[in-house]
């Protein structure tokens, strides 16, 4: 399938915007805790910003999870008001500010569920055209099965959405999980490329994973992170009265 | 300014989609209940939707708008959630049904209020792309004096959104009111010949205006009303026991 190419608008902030991206058990988000513990140890400040977070929409999408209510074009525009209100009322100011961002998920979230949900591609990636260009996008690159036994193995239970089971792929909650996490799956290698992402091999250990990740944001923003970004004070420097 | 045309989905279904337009005051919803009025009196099946109405999302724009948290971007997408799950749990089915489907407001409602917000007109002629294309779309067209005049004279107070304060135009709501309502208007002029808009003089009377709206769907719709439309079972002819 053709793909339109997405258009961002480009990062004309003093911040810089890192975000991870991967399928469920990828392990993306313990990778960026650890990246950001490294950046606030350096002495900047930082940022975080996670998917689905945002209070105002928080009421709606709860009452159409727990309703069943969510159609995939619902689903994706509920999803897609979350980031917009996020993004202009969190991660610009936080850009502006000359912060680092860290942002567990982004649009390439959307790109993947709401298209592996059957959402046409062009539709949700127009959608996202508000979206800052990020700095680095990391995908985790992990195999369905090892993700799957994380998930499976480490949770009580599947929330309904999150399996997929609105698409009636399976009735047994984990099966549907599996075909629509490989669904997901198929959508971030396809936009691996077209999208610049830094792909990280996900099977490695949590430390070589992260010695490679902090390589990359050295090598991509070294000179930046120390010109650029706002700082703590350093700790015994005098303070300003 | 050179406008992406809008590419709604045909209406394939049996049954009838009628939408009213115009911008507050010009008296649509009135005509639109006459209309409603006169299809029942015919034995038709009729169904209504108005805009900003699914309850999905009620809880937050509710919120939103009492906090006034809303940017332009995510006011357009909380209003194209509101309408998506409103054409998917209700008009479509309704359309499936073969009732007749009559409207107050529809997309072009967005793409009218949202612009005039700042926000991209292909952004969001693009977010409703999922509309269903209406069989006849009316426009009550009025100058911008003799609504304000409806509105202002007849109404103890305006809301910060309505009145488009969001938008730092005057900081007297009823000053914003009317500049916020004369960039709709512009908006509404600009789109009537492209989206084939039937339009109607609404400085006549309402038996004028709605003798017009009739004589319009008698002519478009007329035999396709008698074939295809659901009906009530005539007064004292026998029932199906």
């Amino acid at each position: 399938m053709v793909r339109a190419v997405v258009q961002f608008r480009p990062n004309n902030f003093p911040g810089k915007l890192i975000i991870v991206e991967g399928i469920d058990g990828s392990g993306k988000s313990t990778q960026l805790a650890l990246l950001r513990q490294w950046l606030i140890s350096r002495g900047l400040i930082v940022s975080f910003s996670e998917w689905n977070s945002s209070s105002m929409v928080r009421a709606s999408t709860k009452q159409g999870k727990k309703k069943q209510m969510f159609t995939p074009t619902t689903f994706s525009l509920i999803h897609a008001t979350d980031f917009a209100d996020r993004l202009e009322r969190n991660i610009i100011p936080m850009l502006g500010a000359g912060t680092v961002v860290c942002a567990d998920r982004y649009a390439f979230t959307a790109f993947a569920r709401d298209v592996a949900r059957g959402v046409r591609p062009d539709w949700v990636r127009n959608l996202y055209r508000m979206a800052v260009k990020p700095d680095i996008a990391f995908y985790f690159r992990v195999p369905l099965e090892v993700a799957l036994n994380r998930i499976l193995g480490g949770r009580a239970s599947l929330k309904f959405y999150e399996a997929g089971m609105d698409l009636h792929l399976s009735s047994d909650i984990q099966e549907s999980f599996a075909l629509f996490q490989g669904r997901i799956l198929n959508e971030y290698e396809s936009m691996a490329e077209e999208m610049g992402f830094e792909i990280i091999d996900a099977t490695g250990t949590i430390q070589e994973q992260q010695k490679r990740v902090r390589e990359i944001v050295a090598r991509k923003l070294g000179d930046s992170l120390d010109r650029d970004i706002l700082r703590l004070p350093a700790a015994g420097a005098p303070q300003a009265q």
